[in-house]
């Protein structure tokens, strides 16, 4: 057996694709046009927004899709697949559109977030990377937004390189954390490669090192003149703030003496117990940072005993996703060509209500109204082909329960899926990380306090137009009659 | 704000990491030998036995430390640090001993499982790195490990990239659950990478490609001769079973038809009544696959439930290992050299007590009966110059609750920390995947079925030796004296 570099990501896909891909290719149905969107189904933590990220990789993907040598090697010694086959892979460039949602945009479920308009074959092929880079990113940034809004205006840093799930998960995840509302990151590399400010100070182990705590801390000191130190190695209360105390003393102005770090023990408790510490030494100034396993619903909790703490640090519990790892978002077909190149709507059925897919290739709305300030109303899914331009009076209903409606006036609607790739080529202007951050922030305030809440919050709407949810109705009628025509077995639908 | 490529990972690591070599080079401490150990402190999933991963990746990260020009551009445009410090980056490289376990060694919390002896400095740069591989790879190992128990002998494929945190979660975690004990995975690229078998038919994709399953299925099997069809598109079983059936009776010898696979509803009615209908159409050799949300405990209630499921396909719950999503692995200092280069213990004291670490350089040896063929009585930590060769009858002794003590004789010890690196060179001969997977499988036999329980096992017997557990005692006392000497206020144990 070969064991060949692993210097592409163009085989990063499920060997089923590359299978579909051979039987549409015998066929001659791989240049067919397809329609594939991507959505998720639940809410991760229950939470009543997400943050959308994962766009940036994903062009990086892109940009870089074709089948090296030593991919096509593999193939060839490990597939039956003939000669004219793998030659068509060898020469494959992705020649589709893509629409995506921009990074740092608040999505829900159930509403498309990426569109990819390409053929068939080339569809197949990026859909495992798209969704193993959404589903992870998307994740993150949501949860570092939750906790963002919990901690309001103090400062959060991200520091779970050590317990990610491998070298890309801490460093994509340390930026999707950034784009959320963290304020640094502990990852170096992450830094480096986008200009993420870093953070960090000592460890455990540096006490240990020179035994001697007030040894630690003065090498320390002399060294940072920003100096945090880390007060738990030994004691907190007895050992710990006394030897920062003592030291911050000792050296004066010669250092900024920042405050101290918390990282075990009970952070109500302790914080209150430092802060009255500090206070007394003359160091009112002097913050209080907290880390060990902290997430929104802890830091809610430590600010409702009003725990006296200044700054975060979040590590296992952001990176991983800790209480709901996966986001679990999937890559439908919505519409393919028939043999005169015209979209025909395409539905996936199930006995689990969520599980069926929403047909035809659609367009997504953000409806805004301005009555207290510009503030979203709901999401609005429609027909590619219907347009609200001219629309006064927009009625939205809820999609299951269809006698939910409100009717909406005076509103602007902003259209989310933007063009990514036209046609193959590369047609979105990426904005800088900056950029992106400040947007989630700023648009994140377009969101009532209602959905944004942590626990229980109220579920932003999103609708389908009237002309898409009767289509829905149809193409489940529809599929009922063909796929009975062919049945041996008398056809119910699932449900 | 400059952007750098990405072309290093010696800067995946925590600022304080760099920050502390600094001032530990500042202090001239840096080339101070000094010991680190990794070890985990609970059990994930509550399982019964870990299986060590990571080293594989370790390795190719420390083949490649060396801080990069852009590395070192980076720091000299983020950080103050002053040209010598800088220059004495550039020249590092990694001098020192690294012992490990071995890859699908099976583990338990609180031993050692990697040591890093060398100068301080170097120390600190790798721990975040090693702990990122390690605490993610062995968590899919042990995950992996534990649904192969539960499958037995049937097939298991591995398909989770979809739902992976980033690509190298999904690669590596390939990597890891096939030495857990998975058959194959779906991404082509760890195919290539590792030599891990790949496996992967058809999606509901194709189905609503062609609108009709029956086609669909048809054009599948004229192209794949081994043939699974996937039969939960529309409804499992009056249209996704019977179009299999018609398309196998069809084509005949023409096509190797495997079996179905099962993807949505319940997987214990839906794969009774498949067997059924593939038996009296003629199929009794038909395998049934199932796949959806599957993890070992939902398998175990489906073959508790006689579910007749031939094979199985895991994702999201595998590959994010989604009850317990990190391990915890924590880096320890546990010894560092007096200024006469002689090793001196180091603790790390905690309110937590299993946050107290067990200092000293030690040993861990798997202690081994033959009554009934080879088991593994427990692991035995103890001081490094101590020995179990010449030793009859060892009285093993629980760490925390001393009072529970065993004796064991006609033993054999074997030694779990092997040489990877010395003095910076690579001595370890890395096996081969499947020489790994193979270890695995037949080390886990020496485990008593007690260990292995996927639910509320025993607890593996994790023994410190007299000397080792007396030298934390006596350690915990001199932390107590030394510090309370420099202290500020007067000092108690925290505990």
């Amino acid at each position: 057996m070969t064991l060949f570099p692993d210097d592409s990501k163009t085989l990063h896909t499920d060997l089923y694709q590359i299978n579909m891909m051979k039987a549409y290719w015998d066929d001659n149905m791989h240049e067919r046009r397809a329609v594939f969107e991507v959505f998720f189904r639940d809410m991760p933590f229950d939470t009543g927004f997400c943050v959308f990220a994962g766009l940036e990789r994903i062009i990086d993907y892109m940009e870089n899709l074709r089948f090296t040598d030593t991919d096509i090697a593999y193939l060839r010694e490990e597939t039956a697949f003939e000669e004219e086959f793998i030659d068509y892979l060898k020469n494959l460039r992705f020649t589709g559109t893509i629409r995506s949602v921009v990074e740092g945009e608040f999505v829900f479920k159930t509403e498309p977030i990426i569109q990819v308009e390409a053929n068939l074959a080339e569809a197949q092929l990026i859909e495992t990377a798209l969704l193993n880079i959404v589903n992870f990113q998307t994740l993150i940034a949501t949860k570092a937004a939750r906790i963002k809004n919990v901690v309001e205006g103090e400062p959060l840093a991200e520091f779970g390189t050590r317990r990610a799930q491998e070298m890309d998960a801490a460093l994509w995840g340390a930026r999707a954390a950034y784009i959320g509302g963290c304020d640094s990151t502990s990852n170096i590399r992450a830094g480096k490669t986008f200009g993420i400010p870093i953070s960090g100070t000592m460890a455990h182990a540096m006490v240990q090192a020179y035994r001697d705590e007030y040894d630690a801390f003065k090498r320390y000191a002399q060294t940072h003149k920003d100096s945090i130190f880390l007060v738990d190695t030994y004691d907190t209360l007895k050992s710990g703030i006394p030897n920062a105390i003592k030291v911050a003393q000792e050296m004066g102005d010669d250092i900024n003496f920042i405050g101290i770090r918390l990282d075990s023990g009970d952070m109500a408790f302790l914080s209150k117990k430092a802060r009255q510490m500090l206070d007394e030494a003359g160091f009112p100034d002097a913050k209080i940072f907290a880390s060990s396993d902290l997430d929104e619903t802890t830091i809610l909790h430590l600010k409702a005993q009003k725990a006296k703490i200044d700054a975060w640090g979040v590590g296992t519990k952001l990176i991983t996703a800790y209480d709901q790892p996966a986001l679990g978002a999937v890559y439908k077909l919505v519409a393919i060509a028939d043999e005169n190149d015209v979209l025909q709507d395409s539905i996936k059925l199930s006995s689990n209500t969520e599980k069926v897919t929403t047909p035809a290739k659609k367009k997504v709305y953000r409806i805004i109204t301005n009555e207290d300030g510009p503030k979203a109303e709901g999401d609005y899914i429609c027909l590619e082909n219907e347009s609200l331009e001219g629309v006064d009076t927009l009625t939205m209903f809820h999609p299951i329960h269809t006698y939910i409606t409100k009717e909406v006036t005076n509103f602007t609607a902003k259209e989310l899926l933007v063009p990514i790739y036209e046609k193959g080529e590369l047609v979105y202007q990426r904005p800088t990380l900056e950029q992106t951050r400040q947007y989630k922030e700023e648009n994140l305030a377009l969101l009532w306090d209602e959905y944004q809440r942590t626990v229980r919050p109220e579920q932003y709407p999103v609708d389908l137009s009237v002309k898409c949810w009767k289509n829905k109705m149809q193409n489940i009628e529809n599929v009922r009659k063909t796929v009975q025509k062919h049945s041996p077995v008398n056809f119910d639908i699932p449900f």
